[in-house]
């Protein structure tokens, strides 16, 4: 049994993820939730029938209050350390997705003062101008610019920097250091960080005047921000905020995540369509060793990175995946063939993207919040 | 011998300074660096004369520099917990000599981030009110508005915040620990704090693209936030400042320095003329038990609070004052009449500085940096 550690900044090991599941202490996604959202959206997305959104906090608290007619709104971000990788897409693209069905408000945080802090290399305006390219992606999905508040830290730190004073008054070096394990030589701005990764969860209440719920989609690793989030709300008269976990998307190369810092990881929204191609290209596979062996005894479509990228992300048609599946595992496809399958679809969503992206440029300041 | 503990939020008991100077490894100001002063200002002021500003650091280097044509600025500020008391008008009153004899800018910092934090029961609001009452007081001090750039740290967090980052990065929470006494207990607001009071150090260079020297006069307690500036501003290639720095004024009670969480023990500069005569009054005196003992032995002026104000502050003239210390040293002045001396200073002095306070209110704009 290999051993993991998922931390907001490192994760490293094969996750396990129904004993992190235990270690954080959240609650897996069951049929009955699933049943609940789909009453109110029709349908069921990709990343909850395929198992990307695995975990919660009080997701349900939020529905039963959403059916009771209170209004919740979304928040979610990203650490600007690089540009975004199709890791990075799958909490906001499903952010849209309850955007449009619950016709609700998302809040959308871009850190860099936490990746200034955080990477021992990166400048706070490399940063800063990585915010701007990162929101430009964050656009592209199609979020409605009335209902769509993007922001960077350091950008809306007059507002931001006097709430998360009331955070940080309400939260000490012990707390941190056992959430995070910081300790003697972590600086002292790590230590204040989680503050303002904490505000976005009561600041539409600030600007509201009124407590409004909040519900997180995020990557797992994030969830001990939260949890001091939950921690500190209550005693500052807000919600606690709820959350709705996804597990890492598959890294190009074997085991870990999609990392913005390890350039062969990971598939850029920058990328161009040579550069996807020679990367699927250099995934890891499950095919066999020799053409012979493979077409014998057939591959392994559960490790292998262009079928989990189909099943996680591009092939929305259970059948087709299904059928995919079974020709890979019996041999019938070849790694190359499978590949290929891959490349394609990842290039077709590419290709729309970075048109939408480009458009983005021209529509930003709709969607941007500054003091 | 009296234990005594000064850190930059709370002193304890009856501080030997000469004590204090070895323990901060400050310099004591001596002869020479006077008789340097004296040559650009034509004088010395009081408060250098009568041993109010007593240890600096680097000031003969700024000297060297501002002998050779290079500029310094200077850089004071105030925790805005309460009214303004007189005690925290001798930085304030300095920096205006200083000003006026070396024509050089003044950046003047409010912390209600501070207060807020390190006060239980202060909101930031509270904080941020007194902010705009403690500027009047600045402002009615005299300083040249072209040169004085008064700013409140939530209100001008976009500039700072992002600067206070630089810092953080460079600073761990061990040498917070050990410079503050830090503790697993301690909020993580007041943990990162001090990047924030660090940042004026650099801020005009920041501003002017071109290092320029600081130079602060402070109270004494404020050191332990100074020595991490000049740790950490070499390593963002910044000069480190310099400093002057005076001692506690002497609060109406027995022992300690006017605390602003103390009413009893200060006079504010909204104080009425009733209330300036009824605390003199009540405040400790060098005088005997009985009118006899008194006019027989005579007073002790170097335990009476009166004469220490007049000493500090209210009798410039020197032979005044030693007739004002003989006669009370004799008995032939009594208590009463030493404090009526006092009384009539010290209003005649707020008399007129609560006019200049009044007119403040119409031009503060010009002296506020708002983001």
């Amino acid at each position: 049994m290999q051993k993991f550690k998922v931390t907001p900044w490192n994760v490293e090991g094969d996750v396990d993820y129904n004993k992190l599941i235990k270690e954080f202490g959240v609650s897996k996604i069951d049929k009955n939730l699933l049943d609940r959202i789909k009453k109110h959206t029709g349908n069921i997305h990709l990343f909850l029938k395929r198992g990307v959104f695995i975990a919660h906090r009080d997701l349900d608290v939020v529905l039963d209050k959403y059916e009771k007619g209170e209004k919740f709104f979304l928040y979610t971000g990203r650490g600007p350390s690089g540009h975004t990788h199709l890791g990075h897409l799958i909490p906001w693209i499903f952010a849209k997705w309850i955007q449009d069905n619950f016709k609700v408000d998302l809040y959308f945080q871009l850190t860099d003062d936490e990746k200034f802090l955080f990477k021992e290399n990166l400048t706070l305006k490399q940063a800063n101008d990585f915010a701007y390219e990162n929101a430009l992606d964050v656009i592209a999905l199609g979020f409605d610019p009335k209902k769509t508040f993007i922001f960077t830290n350091t950008q809306y730190a007059k507002t931001l920097y006097s709430l998360a004073l009331e955070v940080a008054k309400k939260l000490n070096f012990s707390t941190t250091r056992a959430v995070f394990g910081f300790d003697n030589q972590t600086n002292v701005g790590q230590i204040f960080y989680t503050c303002m990764q904490t505000v976005p969860c009561f600041l539409p209440s600030v600007i509201c005047r009124k407590n409004i719920y909040c519900l997180i989609p995020h990557g797992i690793d994030q969830d001990p921000h939260f949890r001091i989030s939950r921690d500190v709300l209550p005693k500052l008269n807000y919600y606690k905020p709820a959350s709705i976990q996804n597990i890492f998307f598959p890294g190009l190369l074997k085991g870990g995540k999609m990392s913005a810092s390890n350039k062969n990881s990971a598939i850029y929204t920058t990328d161009k369509p040579d550069e996807i191609e020679s990367k699927i290209k250099n995934a890891f596979s499950g095919g066999k060793e020799t053409l012979k062996e493979h077409k014998l005894y057939g591959g392994n479509p559960d490790i292998d990175i262009a079928y989990q990228y189909l099943k996680f992300f591009f092939e929305p048609d259970d059948k087709k995946l299904q059928k995919i599946y079974n020709n890979y595992k019996s041999g019938k496809i070849l790694t190359t063939e499978l590949k290929q399958i891959c490349i394609e679809k990842v290039k077709a969503f590419l290709f729309e993207h970075q048109k939408k992206r480009q458009e983005a440029k021209k529509k930003i300041n709709e969607f941007i919040l500054n003091d």
